[in-house]
């Protein structure tokens, strides 16, 4: 079948079919879509080497259990061993010895097919497109961060960076009654974000004085995100870090011990809840597709990405 | 009066006798601490200019209200505006215009006397001696842990660091209830801490594997001990950050955000649980007394601090 794959550099290349394992099913992948972690790997980030791509939806073309045959499915993409501390804590995503789909020791969606244990498995709704299924991943690691902290009501937000990640987080959040402001520096995504209800801020403006949100986002997915976002955080606020990426960062460890900040790592979500907003359509997402591109023009899709100031670019391999 | 006062250098000098202000109460300071930050102070940490100092036992000697008169007292370091949101909230340790006495634009306690408002001021029990007292400040900093998160019996906690902070955080963490780890280098820190019951760990044991406590505390003051903090968390654990030091962190962005860690900075905490702790002896702090110096020698404690292995040292100006 036809992949990207990477070693040292991205190629296009042809791969034997993936065999799957019991238990798993054999997807064909129908939309995938790239992400700033698919870009960091090619930076270095978790030394992965193989197929790529993590965001994906397809349909199941071979499996053990019959109710998936046929199925329009989304995978979560943590493959957890289901026997440690951690899995029966519920807590796969944080199993020592998983996989993770495309990103750790695990063939990734940049493919034709891709296998998936069924458990990993949810059924996309009827209401919910291939465009916006797509989006599942994405969405559920927005809803994560009301997973590990309560957003009471009116809870005066900032999320800093106008990217893929910062757009389905201030949505995410203000569908959750927060009062959200999106800090960036593009207008044209801000505007996309204004056009949705949230409120918007270009960075620098006067109104982002020091210590003036109890919670601020990084989703800017670089380092100086995080500065900014302690610059902005309120004595005995929290710090959301939704970032990955791939180095050290630098902190002023004096603002968080004497304004004891709190900081939160904040990463892969539940897929059922980003599902059910996707259903509802409470999160807009497919004004954030850019650019779609097939699998033959996959190298030219990161290229793309190099050169323009994009949102969400896809793979169509249907 | 006599006082150290830090202008660049630390000297001795003579300085007026401070006024008090309406509501405040002037104070005979009887002993006072070297801290940690004492020192960072001069480093350069805060800029700060004038009469450094923070840990102190005095008598009350002159006041507005008579209960005080002639009271041995404690102080609470931060000086709130009384008025804004932050004190209405009961954190005045936060208020943006606080002044901190011996730290920020406020003289301390190295002196033979020290102003405070009376709201600040604690009275001293009978049961708990000048040399116990005068721990409360930090005993205070060590019991804030318990005010930011739900320690639960048995809790598995790694403190790193066993110089003074690290053996009041571990033995107020240890009476709480948490099953506490002392990590440190020092032999007869360590001893110390057996003795009273505080399992006890060398830098570098095997025992310490990457993500094994549920909880760390980084009481170390310096940057390196937040990374070995970072390094022993467990996934979706939580490190305090105990330590003020002067100068950037540099952390594991990666691990921050994969392992979805909480980073919580931990300053001052309340007086009345510090000084009911050290009245009911659930805490151990005179064996922490390494040395006492005269006001008089003062500049030579902070040599003395500077050439040895030390723990607290104090000044007596009784």
């Amino acid at each position: 079948m036809k992949s990207l794959y990477f070693d040292k550099e991205l190629t296009l290349r042809e791969v034997l079919m993936p065999r799957r394992a019991p238990g798993e099913a054999l997807i064909k992948v129908l939309l995938a879509g790239i992400c700033g972690t698919d870009r960091e790997i090619l930076k270095g980030y978790s030394e992965f080497q193989g197929i790529p791509g993590h965001e994906f939806v397809g349909r199941v073309v071979e499996c053990g259990s019959p109710q998936w045959m046929g199925k329009r499915v989304v995978g979560e993409i943590n493959l957890a061993c289901g026997h440690c501390s951690w899995c029966a804590k519920g807590w796969g995503r944080h199993c020592p010895t998983r996989t993770v789909m495309g990103i750790v020791n695990r063939p990734g969606a940049f493919a034709e097919y891709v296998t998936l244990p069924e458990v990993n498995l949810h059924s996309v709704p009827d209401e919910v497109s291939d465009q916006a299924a797509v989006f599942t991943e994405p969405v559920a690691a927005a809803c994560e961060i009301l997973e590990q902290m309560i957003i009471t009501p009116g809870a005066r937000v900032a999320v800093i960076g106008d990217g893929r990640l910062g757009l389905l987080v201030a949505q995410v959040l203000k569908q959750a009654g927060a009062d959200v402001a999106l800090i960036g520096r593009h207008g044209w995504k801000l505007d996309l974000a204004k056009s949705w209800g949230v409120r918007v801020l270009s960075e620098g403006a006067q109104e982002l004085s020091a210590s003036s949100f109890p919670i601020t986002v990084d989703a800017t997915g670089s380092p100086r995100g995080l500065g900014e976002a302690l610059r902005l955080v309120e004595p005995r606020g929290t710090v959301v870090m939704k970032s990955t990426f791939h180095g050290a960062a630098n902190l002023d460890a004096t603002k968080l011990v004497v304004d004891e900040v709190t900081l939160r790592g904040s990463r892969c979500g539940l897929f059922a809840p980003a599902l059910e907003l996707l259903r509802q359509e409470r999160v807009k997402v497919q004004p954030l597709i850019t650019k779609t591109f097939t699998l033959d023009q996959a190298l030219e899709a990161f290229e793309y990405l190099n050169q323009n100031s994009a949102l969400k670019v896809l793979l169509d391999m249907r």
